[in-house]
């Protein structure tokens, strides 16, 4: 007779029977409590946009940061737990710095994106930098390097893959579905603006304005867009 | 079947299976049993104000510190374990010291937020400063710097937000809620001052006095009110 | 359901759902179970007593000490465990010493009242001074420095307030209701002994005599009453 | 009376009462859960074929890396966790680098699985390197050496075995069934090549295009297909 | 409702809900099943007599060992784990050398008994010296030094204090009594001899033989007696 | 009432109230399930054979080695996990170079055969070269040193005996009979390969074949059969 | 109420709540298990006899070693886990040859025998070279120095006794009454090697051979009789 699957998660990182790791799985679990991010590849650059969500009116909405900056080249959408989020885009910010350092030139997109996932891999290791825990995030990481504009979508277990476009959060399975019907590899940045914030729109339960969503792009280096430029997307849905 | 989720929280820093943390939920449960805490900003500066729980005559009320000074250009109202405040708070005095000594220049208040922030983040991670647990306590920081005047919240889970106005503590609910009503851009440092104290005093049960409040603003340098000061806001209530 | 309170005390230094660290308030039981103590700060100085409980008659009296010198300016009165009380008294007199020689004068109260409470809220941090446990003990902290006399109360916290009287131990609740209708902020350095003995003679279940009780002023130094001089104080009674 | 098996296998690495190693098998469950992989050896070199499952057409193909190089004459197919399969490739490529430069000539194939087994071994054990549970990932090493071509599978507990032909990875086990059938000894690389994929099919739910398959071989240097290369083996099918 | 009190005992060195230390008072029972030890302090040194449990002919009584030398002005009679025991002397030993060595002056009573009881408190703390569980034993410490001669009684908690007279061990108890009938301050040494044979062999079993009871005095320098020393006392009786 | 006796063997290394040591006896489970390995000593030298479980034609038989070379006067058959045995070999191979090398001679069978056994031993201890669980093998060690030809057998506990003749693995009952009755002290090398290879014949459930079986002979050197020089043998019985 | 007590023993070095540590109970049991070993002092040296468990003809009764040499002037027999005993013993040869080194002089016997529980004490401390549960052997250590022959007979809990005559193992109860009746301190070192045998043969179940076995003396150095010499003390019995 096997126990409930619930025995088997208290080791932060041990097998359950069936050969599953529940505490990673769990960790998932949290993501889907988070706000939807959408990422979306053109060959002009990419498109971030997240859902930010302002609990009052006395809030200062861009203290919600849910995209950030790593390098110049590269940037990132989140959702989960942003105290995580935080501590793996300090990580990677060393990380790219370093690298200009040593080999002055800025780090590709996909080492960027390994060397986070290392960090996230090695949990319940005892190391310096990792946790003691899974990092309860996951990460749409926008880049563009020698190889054009890239799109990279990691989970909790330290696992990532390149897409085309890719939504995480509650919303997810919604905007997946979406990003599928409306996505073809032709479109143009503007066109991808207009997509991610229309299916943004269908995921979430409030008004779209410039305050509870952010837009990003990388192309080829990183823009925060400011309340207007996010207004001038809205009015063109 | 999953066992109740009370199996899951002893393990200081693990995930249960809906992706919650339980010992950081429980931390923030202590601040709910903490003083109220009160941080409003104006365009001339940040306003604190906390009740002070004075359970004996016998007692200095001076002696019951729930604002202190981080630097010159901040301080801090807190609710919640004032033991673990005191901790954080020498954590961003060495912080800001050292940031003075190295480039001759006062930390910004997000930066002194920041890190106090990591180090919550951390707790059962073994690491030299941090603690075996969550830390039992949320800020209110005030601060002026370069960007002019700002308010930040912080709670045990390691994360912030920037605020125009926050209460925290036992009766932080019904303070947003007025905050809320009460709040405009506008309103002048002693507008303020009147807000926070007549809010202080719907959700406090005994009679507000110089001995059972404390004020300070950050207008752009820290200043604990005297009890004369604190008086003559009363009188004006 | 939750689980029953018991099982969250078990981790030596972690949150029950309701916010609460049950290893400090167990702690704080053990105090419960001590010997009384009671301080009183008088504008000439403060005035130490503690009941002793001399088991037998070939204890030595002397070698029962409830109040010991922390520097020549501080002295302590404790209720809970004595070892644990030595460990804390021992780590002040290093660091009152350490300021003296660092700083050619003499440690504050309130900061020796601070580096006390550090160790004590460290407890379970696996530090090389701290212990796995809270310490079991209450202080009453007499001293005199820059600002006049003072009066500390600490508890196995780490938590510390000033106070103008204060009784800790196990007749401490009728103790502190005492004090508070017979204190005074005029009363003389005499008056203060009188009280303090008077009411220890209420909690105490034996008669008072120089075998059972110890008192110690500091004004402005730190003063042990011989016998002699504390059957002086018990014929004013 | 025993205890049920699932009461032995909470401690990552020990023995139940009938000498075995549970987390060891659960992880290997963790390989069944796999997308399969296979490899054989002829006398002109390996080859190596894999499944690739991309669940959204939005993934690019590319980034499911299920065939890596670790050096110029070896490569591996692997089925389990992908995140742990690229720790034990970077440790193999280290280790190979470093036979390298402090030999001057390649590492043999034995040695570097030797090398990936060793690590896999001491899962639980603290070291540096190691992880805390086993690895859940097998191999199918692809080389050539001083002897010639090999081919070796490992799997979770750190052992190996060098093989003609093997599958691994949740279709398996059909596959070795027709893998004993239809290999020869004799068999031509070109043959090997079309004996991989038309098992391949059989264990895929879906059409085989160069999307969802990934072939390599070392021959005796290690060479990943470009799609037009894949889609030619698939057309001889 | 509360867990039984067992509950709380298996975390070493953690506090019931009482606000008692379990450990502490187990390891007090297991004085409580050792041999009886009892000490007397007169104006011309101090006497200590043990009962020696020899359970079998072929045993050399003079290895069982229950008053030890820890420096020529100091001896100690022990009761409970003699293991244990050995470690504090030993411990105690290397203490009062050092002190010789760095002070030219024997270390005095009271700071050798400090000695052992920080020791004894910090078990559990993972330090060098200190032991994982508390030390299972009390012991009777005699000594003579500026201040003349002294005995001391320290128990498992780490806790000591200063006596005329004092009885350890299973037979503690009824000795306790005895004492505090018979000992007066006048008495003179051989009295003193006397009176702790006469009640060590009232809680005996058995005969008393020199083969069974050991006798020592510290006056001013310590000295075990010899078998007909002892006989002599005996012959006393 | 005792608890069940698997109460205790979760801890690794402690005694269960009959004074078993639960692990080191499940280790030695694990070994009953390996393959059978024979070892005889002769004037001229001793046998090792073992039976190899080639569970597929695609295996290499070579790559299944239950027989390893020590040294080039010491070689050892194995039953068990196979990657335990590698790391003790590896260790005695270190250790037999390390006193080649230190004293110019080669180390005696008896010295390699303890320390492997002192490794054995230590499991559960945290040192470097140590596992956290026992060593799930055990081995026929055969050598040749200045005191002749000797062969030892060790077993998970750390224990190791010298014998004539031994059988080990899943089928050692039936064949250490066999041994008992067909040893005699003057049987030739030759004769020692033929008993050796028929009592393995009776216990393996396949016909014997060079794939399936591996024989070696220290005599005075290390050698392992080849194929032809096995299928000689074979064809003697 | 109070949990059953083996509730208390998993904790490897903790009280019961009657003051007891099972861990070394349970170790003692293990001795009990134990073949038989005697030892006898006479004024001409020490006996040791040990009972040797041949389980197959196929052992060399050379290689089970119960019976060591420490220093040319101290051996000593064993009971209980003989690989447990190969560590103390080891131990102490590296002490005794230390102190040969650093004082030119033979360590004492009971200074050896101290060193040697010592070690045995400090099980479960984490220190390099004790370990984490008690040994599970005890030792009859046989010596000659300054003080002329001794015998020594050491527990797990690191005790340890000076003898005329003492029996360990399985078979010690009944030989320890025969010791009793048939001892005197006159005999001579012959009488006691009959005498030790003799007694031997009562508890052991076969017939007393050179094989089964073992006797050595110290007087005034060890010596391990040969088969020949054990042979002719058989025949005198």
């Amino acid at each position: 007779m096997f126990l409930t699957r619930t025995e088997y998660d208290r080791g932060v990182n041990t097998f359950s029977p069936e050969g599953r790791l529940f505490q990673v799985e769990y960790a998932i679990e949290a993501i889907k409590l988070g706000s939807t991010a959408i990422g979306i590849k053109t060959k002009g650059g990419v498109v971030l946009a997240v859902e930010k969500r302002v609990t009052s009116p006395l809030l200062e909405p861009s203290s919600v940061e849910k995209i950030m900056e790593i390098d110049e080249h590269i940037g990132c959408a989140m959702s989960g737990l942003i105290a995580d989020a935080r501590t793996l885009v300090e990580h990677a910010r060393v990380e790219t710095q370093n690298h200009r350092f040593s080999y002055s030139e800025p780090m590709t997109v996909e080492s960027t994106t390994q060397a986070l996932c290392d960090l996230a891999l090695r949990f319940g290791e005892g190391d310096e930098e990792s946790m003691s825990r899974p990092f309860g995030v996951s990460l749409l990481i926008a880049g563009h390097d020698e190889n054009g504009p890239s799109l990279y979508y990691t989970d909790p277990s330290g696992t990532f893959w390149q897409c085309s476009a890719k939504a995480i959060g509650s919303g997810s399975e919604g905007a997946d579905s979406s990003l599928q019907e409306q996505y073809n590899k032709e479109m143009t940045l503007e066109e991808a603006e207009t997509v991610a914030l229309s299916i943004l729109k269908q995921v979430m339960e409030e008004k779209v304005t410039p305050n509870n969503v952010d837009i990003a792009k990388v192309a080829p280096t990183y823009h925060l867009y400011s309340p207007s430029e996010v207004e001038a997307v809205i009015n063109r849905l």
